[in-house]
């Protein structure tokens, strides 16, 4: 297992952390100040600043991208909603291919329309087969230009708004299905806010084995967690154990960035930017 | 499958569904004017009450426990508290065993300390430990007296806190450890606000048989769901397909009541308690 006490070199930074404080060529300056040399960026953020400029300034400062943000949302009332997803992640590709980002995150979708109120339909297994439709529709794509994508199990708590994977095992059970070689095409981005009550988490990390392990976030779960959203905690301040599942982890053959992604609307999207990232640092050193 | 919509003799009231509105007292002549035939009280409105006036009150009005809350909460920070558990637990069975009810509920506990915001310790597999050897100590006298255990798999949001068991399967892994025989001493209430959102839940209810199938208590999932406790939403309007669930858990051989649970801070318990328990009959008819 590796140590990561004196250093922070395997350190990212999901831009969410930081999205209330800066906008992204803020936030990569920030992060290159203090040797940070991985971020994972929203399109939203990418967008805002223009594709070219992000390209250019991380390519200054040296930064890659451990994941991109994101792909997925498949499911969808009718045929034409359907369509307008898979186009979209296909332009979510692309933008990640022209960062070089290590592989486009996957939030899968779940209800049609639940997000907003009023699913279209309750049948979560159809939401499932649609989820699984779209993923093998644009896994061929990616796979042509050569860019993984990172399969996102999102907890429980979110199966009917945002993802209807919940679970590691169910993600590798989709790409077993679709990507039976583990040619790299195809696995998973593992968040461990997401994931760390599961009693089969451990056993499910070694079933993914390197091939599939894409990406690893961490934060952590507060008690109590007061909103479904956006109460995640610092690294340290919950419940995880962080050093456990990062020793499975790295035992299953990942070697890639620990990234921190934190969502916290009562606490750490109100402190200043710069102490939210040295904590990171911090943290990162001290307890993940 | 049973019919429901002519009628609701299989209709159970979790009495922490009016909680707010009336005592038990008054919550057993409600349900009596309205021809409910089953509850499932908690410990606490039952002190209140005293057990042996609550035992006369359902007597005459011929009213039964579908199950009793709750047993449960094991893990403790120390030997002292896991001793208090089990005396805890005993006595819990006692008076599920006076009030003859179906069956006596587990929320097995979590990590202890989380629920009051500070957990003793975060190995959530220790926790697990403890819950199983609180279990098999339990169920030693549980099964002497003739009181069945009902594990109850809690949301994975819980896991922290309230019970470190989440899913069904893992619910059954531990009945099959401490029951192989499936003499119906130990077994699961199955919630499906729980347990909905499960890609095994159809198989592992299957698994679950009728030996294993002691409790089932029903409520909906809404979206957006505002807390992780008591924002349940009533039978037909959130996302949960509670008929096909029904029909999995009838298949597998279960028929008994299906148990209305509703905790719900910021809706039901604001309502006059008539309304919340007509609306109870009417969606238990309509959508259950």
């Amino acid at each position: 297992m590796r140590d990561f006490s004196t250093g922070h070199e395997w350190l990212s930074i999901n831009t969410a952390t930081v999205r209330r404080q800066w906008d992204l060529p803020q936030i990569i300056d920030e992060c290159a100040k203090r040797n940070i040399r991985a971020i994972s960026p929203w399109r939203d953020q990418v967008a805002a600043a223009g594709i070219d400029n992000v390209r250019r300034q991380l390519k200054a400062h040296e930064i890659g991208l451990s994941g991109y943000c994101r792909g997925g949302f498949f499911p969808a009332a009718d045929a034409a909603g359907r369509q307008a997803a898979l186009d979209d992640n296909r332009r979510a590709i692309d933008e990640a291919k022209t960062l070089d980002a290590a592989c486009l995150v996957l939030v899968v979708g779940a209800l049609p329309g639940a997000l907003e109120g009023k699913a279209a339909y309750k049948d979560i297994a159809r939401a499932r087969t649609e989820v699984r439709d779209g993923i093998a529709a644009s896994l061929e794509y990616a796979h042509e230009v050569g860019m993984p994508l990172a399969i996102e199990p999102l907890h429980p708590m979110q199966a009917a708004d945002r993802a209807c994977i919940n679970t590691l095992e169910h993600a590798l059970d989709v790409c077993d299905e679709l990507d039976p070689k583990r040619s790299g095409a195809l696995g998973v981005a593992l968040d461990i806010y997401h994931v760390w009550w599961d009693p089969k988490l451990e056993q499910q990390i070694a079933r993914a084995g390197k091939e599939r392990l894409l990406a690893y976030h961490v934060c952590d779960w507060l008690t109590p967690t007061r909103d479904l959203l956006s109460d995640r905690g610092m690294m340290g301040d919950g419940v995880v154990e962080l050093r456990k599942v990062r020793g499975w982890v790295e035992a299953a053959g990942y070697a890639g960035f620990s990234e921190v992604e934190i969502f916290s609307e009562l606490d750490w999207w109100k402190r200043p930017g710069e102490e939210v990232l040295d904590t990171c640092v911090e943290r990162h050193r001290s307890v993940v």
